[in-house]
């Protein structure tokens, strides 16, 4: 392989091979620099700083330093209870503001509630429970001035189909309730664990391709489950996915749907629509689109009860209990089959309702410009869960459309959820019994025009132009939900996150580099055409730390380089390659396997008479070559600080002079 | 945060504001390269590479390039059956290697064979089954040319170990025994599944440390394991840990070892270990090392029988089966209960003892300089052992010993490992019986001796002196195994390996980059206490693809280092930042949270008054950026080429001329 061509550019030849020897023999010429080795660290220090920057990488430490122990003492409960941060600097403009959006929220959570606990095939008052003590909880512990804390659709309808599969709902509704609380209890455990364990970056796990992907899929699902109460069907598949659905609904075509409900469904879920559409295009008629939703549901329930539409086979809520949260402390299971059933769904229920609200708890913080802690939320997060499993309530989380409504009618604290809590509190004490001829088509009208949001069609045409791959991810996620079921759609979701997370890991970018004409840049060839190869030379960059996971790959891509490259030289009779140099900048850390696959190519590369040379390695790389003794297998002589050192030193007079 | 200081420094000050401002006017100064797009790739093209790159990265079809369609074929055929290619080509003097090889791999199997099948609750006549028929299928369809295959004494232990979870070996033989068939053919399935799909790197994400370590406490449980015969104790416990298994050494000290047990195992372990260690010390001696343990077990048996030492309570093997393989395609379970189990087992086995034949195949491959594809090693490992499933087999791989032993032997094809087929056809039709007398205690201390060398000193010192952490995973995966239980272990081992896989990604590195004086190179301040930073200016390098798993790491990583480099600056009343320039030479790629991050870093300095320049992004980011519009965000004239040309034109006089 590749044999020296000796009569066609003998002189090139000849010079590439004495400076070669010489780049075998000499020490530093005198405009090499020397790449320095970094100061030895202790284990423990090198091992606090790693801990450190793994779990505590915003140092939330740093205010506490130099302080008295009193404030100290002060600085953790305000920490633990931020509204002991918050509270004494409140004042009346702020609870002008606050009032206003509690207010605002509230109208459009009471309708949400009722439908939502109908996902999580519930009774209503359990929405409304849920709109209760956790706002009251996340107010005290959480740090987001704009979330607005309830039942969301998303996980409403996961936890409705993830526990639909261990009880019917109907038959054995006792139990079935029973396990809600219990999955609740141990998806706020979750919750809390990730965020006192500081290993809130799991959540991040969940690529946002996948997300928009489950999320759009979830609103479809979560809209045509709505068809039941919107059409008046009676006889409904209990699964998810669009066939099934699609099949309840034709199927009770010729039944007949009551064209009642359709009459009274429709119209309203124009109006709302209607009203979103305006709220959307006139920033400051949002109060319209917020208020629409209790509107519609005193004009719907006025309507059915002045023309006794139920008679006509319009189906209503009926009957919401009165009363506040009664406590469900003794319902949650601790012990038997049912336990590990709470405990499975409750960690998935748990963790997605986390990524809904640090994701919003992260948008509205980076608007407004201030600092959220995403692991101290969660631990807020999982307070408030724990807590409402013990009072009858289910998981709550940030929901999009109400947060974004809390922010724009001018939120300034959490104060707004307490408001929005007591509005609760007094619906739940003694409005429940108007709710009794409201209808269950303006309640599917109002989640189909809620969920409508959740299909972001900008985000994912913005993946179809950036990256295809990530398209397919998203794509496969929403099929997944819509066309199988919500827990295979999550699966999907999560394994083609992982998948992408590995294949960064397994298969990192090596790219051969070139020099621009009349500099000392070296780049990359494919992205600039004009950089030229160096005779004798070839420059590869390993664009990633090499690890157990891909430090086979990278040898046997560079001896692939390698190969490829003597094949074109051979073809066109040019001289062939004498040195191999490795641009290492990128290369951030190396542990045993990668300095065993560098002994491998170096041995490689002795048999086939070709030198090996490093440029640029990081600190940590050095450290660890010296410690291996590789550095002596190699030569010190031949680590470079630059590629264009290395050329030069090898190959003085293949590039041209600058 | 960071107001100017205007009294101080006021002339550097008004320099820095007016290049700030030129900066941001400014079209391409002439010095400066323009940043190329890469060509634009059609989404088919950028996906089949992706796939090529990932799947077929070692190419292997090249050399059915521009062929004729019979060749294609034969190169087909030979590739599925490499017997093909390297029969044709053989002679006596690779014959003479290999039968040499052969004969001494045998003489080294056939008590080793005997001694492993013990480990996994089997008859003896299994291990000697699972060295005929395996190699044979090997030598067919496997390409490395010194593997010796075989059972193995980790992969015997951890299937006897996993299967003893599930059923009782002396209770319900008949069911132990088709279980571990059900194993064995699932094993095989998994490995011929991997290696067809080409999913061979998943066998890469067991991290090197840890698999030193697994196997290292390995070693030490199965040394326990033989105390039983050793000792000659006769009630032992079921459980490999230390603790269990020293109490039931110490629990039946009282009733008294059996002293003539203890002295044939003792004497017989002394020679083993004598002669292994004159075959290190003169590797010209090393066929000693490699016969003793037959001569030893023919001495033994010698000595027991004319002495009637089992008389005496040593315990001897007593009765090996005699034949060759029956079929056991009836035995395997295709449904029920234990059909799940045994595929369980069948993977978690099949994994690791494809970890140990790549690992071999590699070794030797390298040393002999020849290719191997992993994947059609495990193709043929796994077809290997769906066959032995058939035929009375369990679970063979490659051996770590006999291989060596085989290349010091001179082998040279697989025909050493039909030879030793041979050998143990022979020994089954013929030679059982006389194992009738052979004690226990010798199969012990040969196995002892055996698994001695898997314990790697060395390895684990490398790894102290490379990287702490790493040597933590090395340790956990031991003190698992030996502490706790081999499935533990193993799964500390496999946790362990994926948490450096994700702190890899989650965490990358950020490094503030200064400038080496009179060059216009830019380095890790930390690394070269030379560089000194330029007034004005913060240069931040990132040294990862930034994608949603680390990306707001990313951004909140960045603000801190503003953040604590504003402060310094304050306290010694210097002038502000003005400029960050972000060097993203090491980011390979982005996604949309990735780009998402830089549009909120980008607001976030906005508001700070600060520009955010970035310096030699790669082809696929710029491709992103410009698709994304961020780069319409930013402006096209903050993207430079290298971080001097960027520091130059935002702070022309910051920096020394060079």
């Amino acid at each position: 392989m590749g044999n020296p061509v000796h009569d066609e550019a003998g002189a090139m030849e000849s010079d590439i091979a004495s400076a070669a020897s010489s780049c075998r023999h000499a020490e530093y010429a005198p405009s090499v620099h020397k790449v320095g080795f970094p100061p030895k660290k202790k284990l423990v220090e090198e091992f606090t700083e790693t801990f450190k920057e793994t779990f505590f990488p915003d140092d939330p430490l740093r205010t506490y330093k130099d302080q008295p122990k009193s404030r100290k003492l002060v600085l953790a409960l305000q920490s633990l209870f931020p509204i002991l941060e918050w509270g004494p600097e409140y004042n009346l403009a702020k609870f002008k503001g606050d009032i206003i959006a509690g207010l605002t929220i509230a109208s459009l959570c009471i309708p949400q509630d009722i439908g939502y606990a109908k996902l999580a095939n519930l009774d209503p008052q359990f929405g409304l429970y849920s709109s209760l003590v956790p706002p009251l909880i996340y107010a005290i512990m959480g740090s987001s001035r704009d979330i607005a804390i309830g039942p969301v659709a998303v996980v409403s309808l996961l936890l409705g189909t993830l526990l639909q599969n261990e009880v019917d709902p109907i038959k054995d509704k006792v139990n079935y309730q029973r396990l809600a609380f219990t999955a609740t209890f141990f998806a706020g455990v979750t919750q809390a664990l990730l965020g006192c364990l500081r290993l809130g970056f799991v959540v991040q796990f969940l690529s946002h391709a996948a997300i928009v992907g489950f999320m759009a899929g979830a609103a479809i699902t979560i809209a045509l489950q709505q068809l039941k109460g919107f059409l008046g069907i009676q006889k409904f598949t209990k699964k998810t996915d669009i066939i099934s659905v699609m099949k309840s609904v034709w199927g009770s075509a010729h039944h007949g749907w009551n064209w009642q409900t359709i009459l009274i469904g429709a119209s309203f879920l124009a109006f709302l629509l209607f009203t979103k559409y305006i709220g959307k295009k006139r920033k400051n008629l949002f109060w319209v689109a917020a208020i629409a939703p209790l509107i519609s549901v005193v004009l719907a329930t006025l309507f059915v009860y002045l023309t006794h539409a139920e008679k006509h086979g319009v189906q209503i809520v009926n009957h919401i209990k009165k009363g506040i949260n009664p406590s469900s402390a003794d319902q949650i299971y601790f012990s038997g089959s049912y336990l590990t059933k709470g405990i499975r769904i409750g960690v998935v229920s748990g963790i997605i309702a986390l990524t809904e609200a640090i994701a919003i708890g992260r948008t509205f913080a980076s608007m407004k410009d201030y600092e959220l802690d995403g692991n101290k939320e969660m631990v807020a997060l999982g307070t408030m869960n724990i807590v409402g499993s013990l009072t009858s309530c289910y998981v709550a989380t940030g929901s999009f459309s109400r947060s974004a409504v809390n922010y724009m009618a001018g939120c300034h604290t959490a104060v707004s959820n307490i408001i929005m809590s007591a509005v609760v509190f007094l619906t739940l004490k003694l409005i429940t019994p108007l709710f009794k001829y409201t209808p269950n088509a303006i309640l599917a009208s109002i989640i189909i025009s809620a969920v409508i949001g959740l299909i972001d069609f900008e985000a994912a045409l913005l993946i179809w132009k950036i990256d295809k791959l990530d398209f397919l991810a998203c794509m496969g996620a929403f099929f997944g939900v819509v066309f199988i079921s919500v827990e295979i759609g999550l699966l999907i979701a999560v394994t083609i996150s992982f998948a992408k997370i590995l294949l960064q890991v397994t298969r990192p970018r090596t790219v051969l580099l070139g020099n621009l004409p009349r500099t000392k840049i070296y780049r990359n060839i494919e992205q600039y055409p004009e950089a030229t190869k160096i005779p004798g030379v070839l420059i590869v960059r390993v664009d990633s730390a090499i690890y157990f996971s891909n430090s086979n790959y990278i040898k046997e891509r560079i001896l692939r380089w390698l190969r490829d490259e003597e094949e074109k030289l051979e073809a066109k009779l040019l001289p062939r390659i004498n040195f191999l140099i490795i641009e290492m900048s990128p290369v951030t850390d190396i542990d045993t396997s990668g300095i065993h696959a560098l002994q491998e190519l170096y041995k490689s590369l002795q048999k086939r008479d070709l030198e090996l040379v490093l440029a640029n390695p990081g600190p940590v790389v050095m450290e660890k070559l010296r410690a291996s003794d590789f550095m002596e297998l190699m030569g010190h002589n031949k680590i470079f600080l630059t590629v264009d050192e290395a050329v030069m030193t090898c190959s003085p007079k293949a590039r041209e002079d600058v």
